[in-house]
């Protein structure tokens, strides 16, 4: 019986999302879990790696188990009991048979925060950007108009030997709020090279606060991975907030 | 020279705002922070005395000076720069030299916060009550407005002997707000006894939870402290939002 887990967690204490060796990566304790409550090895597919010290609000993941194991509705209490609390099991629901958390994804969203202040408050230690300079928001809304539809990333992207060969992506939204210090970066997109939504980010920010030309952007875009930008936003602003199926 | 100081922290680390013989109280922290910058000992003064692992957004202190110690723009930076991250100083402004941060208060706004599901995520760990039984809103509702106004709630507090004497206090709005799991009450009074909050947040969640009548309020605030609730909220839920001037 395959399960559809909808997965939350604070990235701080884990090695990201995917499977280490030294087994402190949120899939590990996933599957540890799995294991535990059901006697064998199981292993746990997510939709996306987050990195070490990025969050998820709306991570997914897929587990194949044996029906007689325990009643469904037990599933969710059971392996929320052998999580440490930084993980939670949300939601878990009954897929098609076929249902592949990462090849059915049509696309993902993601979050980006940034307290945009001179103090960073206590309650948004480790969960926000703490940039202190001043962001032109309307030279950042240009910069984001750049960069939406579809276009070839490689710029965007580290470690792409390791990860897709075919670097165009459609960013079909970066929508940018502002609420008092609070900036919020949310990009929709059918897919994500390694490090994009930081890159893209910090190179969105670096332009915003006139420290970079616009038209830099333009460049990284057209250039096919000739030229990559390296102001990757740090890890503990970007949230995974919606896997889209 | 007076200083005025806009505190935010969050309660976890620290055993309440006053000072503790062991010095990890919030003031023990911020007269450290003070002492170093200043070369000998500066009180400083706190307008509410929250207990361990409560949290503030808007505690105030005031603290005396020496004028010609620091440029009066380097304080907040200075501060900041010898606190640990989950204590900052937000703002610091000159009040009027007889301004006093407790005496001078003529009220406080607490908020609670209740994430009312099955499964509290990470990023509300230590930040709220994860209660899970169902709370009926009517009910919480009904509660809320018998113990606004001016009432003894001398049956709402703990270790009297300790503080006040006259236990009467005027809590001109309870505000109760929803927002998907998310339930807040908001407490606007002009002054709370010790643990009033908790003791009123629990004791009202009891009985709109169906587990106490509500005609047990009656009782409480009406036997002028002969009768006692017990049901205190915790700690990590609770955040002194505002005081009043």
């Amino acid at each position: 019986m395959r399960l559809k887990l909808l997965i939350a967690y604070d990235g701080a204490p884990f090695r990201g999302w995917q499977s280490q060796t030294t087994g402190d990566a949120v899939q590990d304790h996933i599957e540890q879990a799995f294991t535990r409550l059901c006697g064998h090895r199981i292993v746990v597919h997510g939709a996306g790696r987050t990195d070490a010290g990025v969050h998820a609000h709306g991570q997914i993941a897929h587990a194949d188990i044996a029906a007689d194991t325990l009643p469904f509705d037990k599933w969710l209490p059971a392996l929320n009991a052998h999580l440490p609390r930084q993980i939670r099991i949300m939601r878990i629901t009954r897929p098609p048979a076929d249902f592949h958390a990462r090849f059915a994804a049509r696309g993902k969203i993601y979050t980006y925060r940034i307290w945009n202040d001179v103090v960073l408050p206590p309650h948004e230690l480790g969960r926000a950007w703490h940039f202190t300079h001043p962001i032109a928001l309307p030279l950042l809304a240009d910069c984001a108009r750049m960069v939406q539809g579809t276009h070839d990333f490689a710029g965007f992207a580290a470690n792409l030997g390791k990860t897709e060969r075919d670097t165009t992506r459609t960013l079909s939204e970066v929508r940018i709020r502002k609420t008092g210090p609070l900036l919020t970066l949310r990009f929709h997109g059918d897919g994500f090279l390694y490090k994009m939504v930081r890159l893209l980010t910090g190179t969105l920010i670096r332009c915003a606060e006139g420290r970079a030309d616009p038209a830099w952007i333009t460049e990284l875009l057209t250039a096919c991975g000739r030229k990559k930008t390296s102001f990757a936003a740090p890890a503990p602003g970007l949230y995974l907030t919606r896997v889209l199926y």
